[in-house]
């Protein structure tokens, strides 16, 4: 009798501005199913991050059909759950929980959603040399899904050193030795001058971050850019990048591939990714961004 | 971005076959709301009825807008609440739970839905006499609503003389000395005899308890009768009453009238009551009651 409905809802911190409500939602309505997407802050709720394995056991309970996980809970959620899928695991991070059959299985899907707008954005891009900017939980994410479309090797630069050796290590325990590495910003240039590509995974460019994550004149035409940073959709480094020649990729296909993504797992539904996309151009374009506008499910958070 | 959508649901034990969330979702698709009505059942959940609190506090975190209560947890959770309606505290029993600003209230529409259906079908039934069959929670929300249309005195008849005696004093004490009294079953025909109206309250003439409430012979066709009892829609009592020429009025409005109150409490749209009872009467049909199907958030439970 109500069959065909779905409840889903996103955890996290200062997740109001989160676009996945609207994503889910229009996608489903597409569809023709009853989908309702809630937003839990922890921080409206006053509970500490500590709490999402309450949070997620309760939501079971009630009668959600799964979760998005984010900040400052992805890796708080994962002792919680009954079973993680092969990226989840690997990344040590979770973003999309399933309840099925009594179960709570976590996934990841910034990892997925990443791979998937590289793929469908940038299908040629040469991948043999590729430096990452930025090594917190999305720059992990998007590490992972890097190599896993093949990368040669990705050298990993942070202002915090430890934090790019510890992403470096981690990802040469899981992909093979020397698939990564780590650097500090001022070996950058060098880098960029030998490297095919570039992604980056700082806050860098957001309304509240606004400007370049490091100076214009190390792009060259050369190099591909892909962003992280969906609001704005066009960051001053895809601007500056797409003038210089330079094939770019925005973040607005990995906020939407995680999302949909996230749908067919909730829903057993096959999204319609293009329309997804759309979704997101037309959204952050009505969106006023501001400082309080650059979370959501992903987001190049420290 | 996510306004116009209202997430509810109905905490109980047994609840499977209820018909709220096919009610709420159909009258809010025709409103253009988005609407999801879960069912949380205790039996489900391992959880014992005293669990009701702490159900209802998560589903207030996780964005619930309000929640139905039914058996047998209508009492348990009124030390929960922050408020509660007139109603709900005369009856001390609530059906009906509202989250807003940060509060929850609680209501009962068992009583404002049997007083709605009862002025709708039998508008100008006269009320000095009335005899009840029943002093189980469904008796006294739909007491209490007889007392509230202007009945003169209600005669509550009960298996059990303890549970008719304690329902006709908090009548009295509520309505007024002499506005209730309790009689044994055995005194049954010559209430009947001298009675304006019967309500019947009890399980009798569900699928699992088939049959009369009391022998056909007590029903004279100067007598309305009421039935709380709507699956199926057409009770052995009702069909004796009709053809005997009795006017009756069917459990279906109670369970429509409930439904649309809730509604207009959880959405604060106005729902259109008469497509809710027509609702009922389509769901009740295509229904093939079984024991289990007796329940719902209005029944005549024990």
């Amino acid at each position: 009798m109500a069959k065909d409905s779905y409840l889903v809802g996103l955890i996290g911190s200062g997740i109001g501005p989160s676009l996945s409500p609207a994503l889910h939602e229009r996608e489903a309505d597409r569809q023709g199913l009853r989908l309702l997407y809630r937003l839990i802050d922890i921080d409206t709720l006053g509970v500490p991050p500590e709490a999402v394995g309450d949070l997620v056991r309760s939501a079971h309970g009630l009668g959600f059909d799964g979760l998005n996980i984010t900040h400052p809970c992805k890796q708080l959620v994962l002792e919680h759950l009954d079973a993680l899928s092969p990226q989840a695991e690997a990344l040590g991070a979770v973003n999309t929980v399933v309840f099925e059959g009594g179960r709570a299985t976590g996934h990841n899907t910034d990892v997925t959603g990443f791979a998937a707008s590289f793929a469908r954005g940038l299908p040629d891009a040469p991948l043999e040399r590729v430096v990452q900017l930025g090594a917190g939980g999305a720059g992990a994410a998007v590490a992972h899904a890097t190599l896993t479309l093949g990368a040669g090797r990705v050298t990993v630069v942070d202002a915090l050193p430890e934090r790019a050796a510890a992403l470096a290590d981690s990802l040469d325990r899981h992909f093979g030795a020397g698939r990564a590495a780590a650097a500090a910003p001022d070996a950058l240039a060098d880098l960029l001058t030998g490297a095919d590509g570039v992604v980056h995974a700082t806050p860098t460019g957001m309304a509240a971050h606004p400007g370049l994550p490091f100076p214009a004149g190390l792009l060259h035409p050369g190099l591909w850019v892909a962003e992280v940073v969906y609001r704005p959709l066009e960051t001053e480094l895809l601007r500056t990048a797409r003038e210089l020649g330079c094939a770019t990729l925005d973040g607005g296909g990995m906020a939407a591939f995680q999302a949909a993504d996230a749908f067919r797992l909730f829903t057993g539904r096959e999204p319609d990714s293009a329309r997804m996309v759309a979704d997101i151009a037309g959204i952050a374009a009505a969106d006023e961004p501001t400082a309080e506008s650059a979370g959501g499910t992903v987001g190049a958070r420290k």
